[in-house]
């Protein structure tokens, strides 16, 4: 099978264009229509075998659904509803024609359930599995919601329970540790995480969401880049711990909020929110999507972010994980 | 340095966004707002080291530059205007950070020159150097040309001479060979090729140009597809062949007519024009550009390419650069 063959075989199995899609894979590029009065928006990323994952605790489907996934996160962080994405892929020769479409059958049923076009890409020989991603969105102008908008005393929230992707993680090296069902729910959230697309939209059609990120490095990375694009500080006070990461942190013996404040790939959203209309908006959200918008903490006028636990109120250290170094870095 | 003050010091090398892009790199996501009764189109490609590049013959600068080269011609083919960019990059170890901003002002210096606004992307670590581009245009919807557009009896015409950039490609492996004016001519065109985005956006403009492609795989493999899009066959008769190819062909004792054929990456422009249209296009292309919109071929009823030369008249093989295989494939 040559590429021209197997960029068939792909636009047979990707389907038809959808929405304001007007054609996609077959061109040299895939177009769209943007509807009048909105923005599009746009956000590539890229995932690189042994850097990011393993193929030995990843199938090819979950590879792709994971990949798209951290991508929509970033179009729901802006408010956006997803379009289309393109996809180029690096294919090693130990990866066989089954296996790349197992991938794009994983990425497809994913972008699907969200109204996206897989719309184009490009296909390369690599040594090692590469995925880049570009998920192309559209807002309405006066929805789209940036980092740098919170404003001081605006509460701090986050649209669900944290840690549990990392304790997914950690259970791939310490398999068994956890109990089936917490371990069956912690990878599944590492493997196949949900992009919260709908949360996004309805954050970000309130006047009183200032900020709108998402976590994809951890609370400890991710609240000081929104405190300081709004020239802000930030108390954490109260950090929701998914009961995957609880479990797990006890087993590795280290404080569980710690952990979970280091937890990256959760792609849960992060807002900023006008104190007084907090309760009403957790309470429309909470019947609206059936769980609960935590509240963590509060934006304040300075600098930094601390946490405060029952030892007191310390600085938040910056781990987390860092996907350019591929290292922790603490201090 | 670590990733978010990469990414500050590469938001100050990039400048501020330009035209329609609202705002860039530093967010999750850039932002652009496209302009009434235009379509926008997505093109991207990617680039890995010692399967599309070796860093011994390239400069990082080179490498930006030849990368995004490639996706604005994949733009120039739609006959839009190229608005905005964003890059994956994956950085290995072995290029250091002065490497990785030499990267992004070859990258950058040819964006400019074309109004595009670098705005984003992703930084990772990988073993070899990984170019994952993704660009973004904008076209009247009226104006868009497909490679499926073309129709019986059109002629074919190309928007240069061809071969350059092969030449190039083989006179690394033969250093010396061609004489230095034609080296450097031919380096220069594999190293840091010139996107046809003035030419593409005029030739789109034109009701008499029926469909529109650009020539990244070589004429003996995209004519094909243009022809088969279109479902016509194609006779090519006049091959402009570039002195450096035409030279270099001779070199390797090899026909230059199949050593043009089979040359991919002259990013050259290929259109279909109504025959009745084409002298009167062709002039005002000289006027417009000063170099000539070359006739190759025609299009016809049925299938299969061909070409005519002094031998008679023998199917085009389907050679020429095939990426994904890597390999050259004949049949």
């Amino acid at each position: 099978m040559n590429e021209d063959e197997l960029v068939a075989a792909l636009r047979d199995l990707l389907g038809a264009p959808a929405g304001p899609v007007v054609f996609g894979i077959g061109d040299d590029a895939a177009a769209w229509r943007p509807s009048r009065s909105n923005l599009s928006v746009i956000s590539t990323d890229a995932l690189l075998e042994d850097t990011h994952f393993t193929r030995e605790h990843f199938s090819p489907a979950q590879i792709g659904h994971r990949a798209l996934a951290s991508n929509l996160s970033d179009i729901a962080a802006m408010g956006a509803r997803p379009v289309l994405a393109t996809v180029a892929l690096g294919v090693p020769r130990t990866l066989d024609l089954e296996g790349v479409l197992e991938l794009y059958r994983g990425m497809n049923a994913l972008a699907r359930r969200f109204g996206v076009t897989i719309a184009g890409g490009d296909l390369v020989r690599s040594d090692k599995l590469m995925l880049s991603i570009t998920v192309v969105g559209q807002v309405r102008a006066s929805n789209i919601k940036r980092r740098d908008g919170a404003r001081r005393n605006d509460v701090l929230a986050v649209t669900g329970p944290l840690g549990a992707s990392r304790a997914g993680f950690d259970s791939l090296a310490h398999p068994g540790k956890l109990e089936p069902l917490l371990e069956s729910t912690a990878l599944a959230k590492h493997r196949t995480p949900e992009p919260r697309v709908a949360q996004g939209r309805w954050l970000a059609a309130s006047q009183y969401v200032h900020a709108l990120m998402d976590l994809s490095d951890g609370l400890s990375r991710d609240v000081p880049r929104m405190a300081r694009a709004s020239r802000l500080g930030a108390r954490l006070e109260h950090i929701p711990v998914a009961p995957e990461a609880r479990v797990m942190a006890e087993i590795l013996a280290v404080d569980p909020v710690d952990y979970t404040c280091e937890a990256g790939e959760d792609f849960e959203l992060l807002c900023a929110v006008a104190p007084r209309a907090f309760q009403h908006l957790a309470q429309r959200y909470e019947r609206r999507f059936g769980h609960a918008l935590y509240r963590i903490g509060t934006l304040h006028e300075g600098t930094g972010v601390t946490l405060r636990n029952g030892k007191g109120e310390t600085p938040l250290t910056t781990a987390g994980w860092d996907h350019f170094s591929n290292e922790r870095i603490t201090g």
